[in-house]
């Protein structure tokens, strides 16, 4: 961890409170680093990779952010079965035929394979780069009463019981965006302490 | 019409050959400006508004054009039980969930209105215009036979019995992007009689 006497700042750029402080809770265990909230709808382009969508809304957005790192996040439930559908446009998708409508997608379906993506693109020093998290499992036969997006509909493999929504606080510390914000601080903090 | 004899060009970008033939015939029957095939890949951008997107495209792929008019086309199918969906990712729901998708997601549901959308946004003279064309109608019940893309599941008011796919080349001359390239026709005609 970097000597916790220098002052290190680094911007989440989201639209997203809920994204920012289940993000900052895992800086504030892990790492110096001041997370602020860079409070900004993202462009975002379509694409069927996440990356490519986090990498053209990292460039967007970092445009007057000068010597400050500066990252955004995006991520999407990916099914198998419906050949990665939702995927990058799982927000969208949500709002419009949402978890009733995947249900119905997969009614009767045996090959119930999904996984969760979470990607990072960070701008520091005018270099990008890149972290991913991913967390497989399988789509529920029902949707469970506790969770919010589609963690009412995800069980995780490592648990194979509960959805992401029933694990309530448990699942910020095994989710894919958990996974891609720990890549993403040990190496900021491999970095400050060069 | 315009003066015959002075040489009108005008750019289409797209990625889609059919998407140019079919824009093509149109301007061989209406007008004189000669459409030029720029096929190129689209940047377009995450957004529950057409013309929005469009705009987007046009403004990317108009940076290296100068001097010659030029317009991008963006179109989508909108379901209103679906809230929309699947609206501006339409190419994208289609080469995940299909038809079949929608069938399933439209099964015992007895609304079945929908909408297809053509937005058209043309750069002409350092100005923005759009133009925009929808066709009424309502989901199948079953796909049929002939037709690519949702056209084998779409039934349009002014027929009522058959599917645009049924309809065949018929369907060019009635369809969304058949009536925002009309007006966009009728403004070049006027803006190059002027």
């Amino acid at each position: 961890m970097p000597d916790s006497t220098r002052t290190l700042k680094i911007f989440f750029a989201t639209n997203n409170i809920h994204k920012y402080n289940e993000v900052n809770a895992i800086f504030k265990q892990h790492t110096f680093f001041q997370l602020k909230f860079l409070k900004t709808p993202l462009v975002e382009i379509q694409s069927s990779n996440l990356e490519e969508i986090a990498i053209f809304s990292l460039k967007k957005c970092s445009r007057i952010i000068k010597n400050t790192p500066i990252f955004v996040e995006d991520s999407g439930l990916f099914i198998k079965h419906l050949n990665g559908f939702p995927g990058p446009y799982s927000a969208y998708i949500f709002k419009t035929i949402g978890l009733k409508g995947i249900i119905a997608l997969m009614k009767e379906i045996e090959d119930r394979e999904a996984y969760f993506q979470s990607s990072i693109a960070l701008k520091i020093e005018n270099k990008i780069n890149i972290f991913t998290g991913q967390v497989r499992g399988q789509i529920a036969q029902d949707i469970s009463d506790t969770g919010w997006g589609y963690d009412p509909i995800f069980i995780p493999e490592s648990d194979g019981i509960h959805t992401f929504g029933e694990l309530g606080i448990k699942k910020n510390f095994i989710s894919h965006r958990f996974l891609a914000t720990l890549k993403l601080i040990k190496f900021l903090n491999k970095y400050s302490a060069d």
